[in-house]
């Protein structure tokens, strides 16, 4: 099938989703899951060609460990499409109501997005997680995941589209695309797609910003920073500082740069060097480090814009919190920055002045997830400022639209026709 | 002053800004307010020549009224700022609290978005309230009026910004630009403007959003809709569409095609015909239309996408609502459209399905406005459906962030370390 066939499907496919109740939606998911695990013998045959691919491709360990579906992968993915069945129904809440005039009356109303563009690398779980979501969500989507999972996922798809629309999902809700030709076909696409979520290399995801008008959520790179100030507890920041570096290196929210008021250096420095010496961290520091841990290498200005995703810590001094604000906004990434002080105020001005989606005060980084914010399925991590912003659950597949009740109300009775508006709240539920 | 100098100057202010209190905020209004009525005699002066020139550049009549700048528009910017300070501080809103464990408390909170870029065209009233609604917001802007009123915009910014800065606004937080290149410099600044917000001809607004890769909000077309159903009420029905058509042409919530069922059509459309003709609509009808009003003209393909902003109104029959909804999703432009019919089932599916930032049932297209719908100043209206949708207001300006409150807290110790989330709601405010 075409790209475009394959889109314009899903845009009609979106106008029936978007009114489907929660009972059909989550009687769906059910389905899907029953189907998923009724068919594991064809999805786990299909992954294994994929795997053995992959091998003969002489694929890394760590994405051939992301590439693999089978039994563990099954479960868990199952345990989410029940999990989404549990949760309320995102289509349909009012958000706001206003009484405009006795009997005009205007709801704000949460409504999905309508197609929805998915494009991930490798990770076959994923497609089943996007699905789920969009079907709960009320929004179409298509789907391009890596071609190293390309059996996989064609495998997946098939099942679950199908086992959907037996169980009364409109046709072409979901779409599948298969090669690299298909992507750029779907970039060009603002008419019929109203939404990119790209998950993958940072290159990979500004590739995607960068080729395209439609809006994408998401996030490129992740320079996370811990501001320790002059007033720190040293211990307590030793150990947040290790957390954030080394709990899971290759993460989006792990610290990259450290930035040290310049009175509490000389208490910090000498006992962090031993506990990143220990978890074999390499650090690479401004003169001031070099010269309390003559063992770090020199930092230079790349290092400040750098996502290491490894081992490697980069140290600045700085002579106030107001260096230290300057320094996030103009290296960092919007992701996730810390402070770590006694000092309310101190945190205070840095919660109001450093532009990132999440502001931490005495604790890790690696708090800025969206299971630890307890916001349930993650859609993804967004660095962009508009929509939704820091971790997103399935919140950020939601817009809204006014819905205005009335009994032939005209406007002209309101402009000098003598009427006046009463915008009074609205306690009560809207009519339907 | 060089439009990146101007850009950077906006994007360091708007730090700063984002920590103001309410109170210094509003006493920067209020400064302004005041500057602009004792600085009247230069601002007025200003106005009179740019109003001379257009006269001998024969500007026609609309253009030259949105253009003059005189005591009535003066005090009605002056009310507009003073009705800003009287509004809540839209900034440090708790949208959402969670207490991920003990002592561990997250916190979603309204926050300004950054640097916002404004492009009109003439009406240097605009200038005055997108000023003071970027200044209560809390976000920096960077604007560009139309040329035809560049000496009066160019002594409302002087005011303004001599006045702000003097009662504590952070230099630079608003920049004008005064040239046609300048905007060219100011779409590709992808990293310093995080929003664009362009009013004007439908041209203009779909020349920006084409040519940035910057978020925009806004709207090109206003393509709206009624739908009749076969047992709406044929007088409130003409009543309505009249209004929707006529209360005000050359809007974009005004009403373009009319869709009328057919088992209604011979009831309603001699009725409405003699409305339209009173009025001096023209109507352009598909066949069976012209049926019955053998006065209309033919529509042709062109017609069912076209906002005449006239008096003109394209009309079409239906066989059913779902051809209807069809149709406007279709041919419309995602603004304002509404049903006529005293079915709630029907309304329902219509509400549900039509992809607008507005949909109404039983009153008039016209009440798709901020105004009306009592959201105090507005922004603009927005078809797109991320971020912000339909009439939008101050909170259009706002984004959110996440913050964190911890004690030392660290991921490890909930990996495997015993710890375990307890997301329990907060209903206290935060700490600070």
């Amino acid at each position: 099938m075409k790209t475009r066939d394959i889109a314009e499907a899903a845009r009609r496919a979106s106008r029936s989703l978007a009114g489907l109740d929660r009972t059909t939606k989550d009687s769906i998911l059910a389905s899907i899951a029953e189907a998923l695990e009724n068919n594991r013998d064809v999805i786990f045959k299909a992954n294994r060609e994929d795997l053995a691919q992959a091998e003969k491709d002489n694929l890394e360990t760590p994405l051939l460990k992301r590439l693999g579906f089978q039994e563990d992968k099954l479960a868990e993915v199952v345990e989410g499409l029940k999990a989404l069945t549990s949760l309320e129904d995102p289509v349909g809440r009012q958000l706001d109501a206003t009484e405009l005039d006795e009997g005009l009356e205007l709801y704000k109303v949460s409504c999905p997005i309508g197609v929805i563009g998915m494009i991930f690398e490798s990770r076959p779980d994923a497609l089943v997680q996007i699905a789920g979501l969009s079907l709960k969500s009320g929004n179409a989507v298509v789907l391009k995941g890596g071609s190293e999972a390309s059996r996989t996922n064609r495998a997946l798809f098939t099942v679950i589209s199908q086992a959907a629309e037996q169980a009364g999902a409109p046709q072409g809700w979901i779409g599948l695309l298969e090669t690299r030709d298909q992507i750029t076909d779907l970039l060009g696409m603002d008419d019929l797609i109203d939404l990119l979520i790209p998950r993958g290399s940072n290159e990979f995801v500004r590739y995607i910003m960068e080729n395209s008008h439609i809006p994408v959520m998401g996030h490129a790179d992740g320079i996370c920073h811990i501001y320790v100030h002059h007033d720190a507890d040293v211990d307590q920041a030793v150990k947040i500082i290790l957390d954030s570096k080394t709990q899971y290196v290759a993460v989006c929210n792990a610290l990259e740069t450290l930035l040290v008021h310049r009175d509490i250096a000389p208490q910090l420095l000498p006992v962090l060097a031993q506990a990143l010496d220990q978890a074999k961290v390499e650090i690479r520091g401004d003169s001031n480090v070099r010269h309390t841990i003559p063992t770090a290498k020199a930092a230079v200005d790349q290092d400040w814009s750098t996502e290491y995703l490894d081992y490697i810590l980069a140290i600045k001094t700085v002579d106030s919190l107001d260096q230290a604000i300057d320094h996030i906004n103009t290296y960092g990434s919007g992701h996730t920055d810390a402070i770590l002080t006694q000092d309310a105020q101190a945190s205070k001005r840095f919660f109001a002045q450093v532009d990132s989606s999440s502001v931490l005060w005495n604790c890790s980084t690696r708090f800025a997830d969206g299971f630890r914010y307890g916001l349930g399925a993650e859609v993804g991590i967004s660095t962009g400022k508009l929509h939704a912003r820091g971790p997103v659950g399935l919140q950020g597949l939601m817009t809204y639209k006014w819905q205005l009740y009335g009994q032939g109300q005209i406007v002209g009775d309101y402009s000098g026709g003598g009427k006046t508006y009463t915008h009074r709240p609205i306690e009560h539920q809207k009519p339907f």
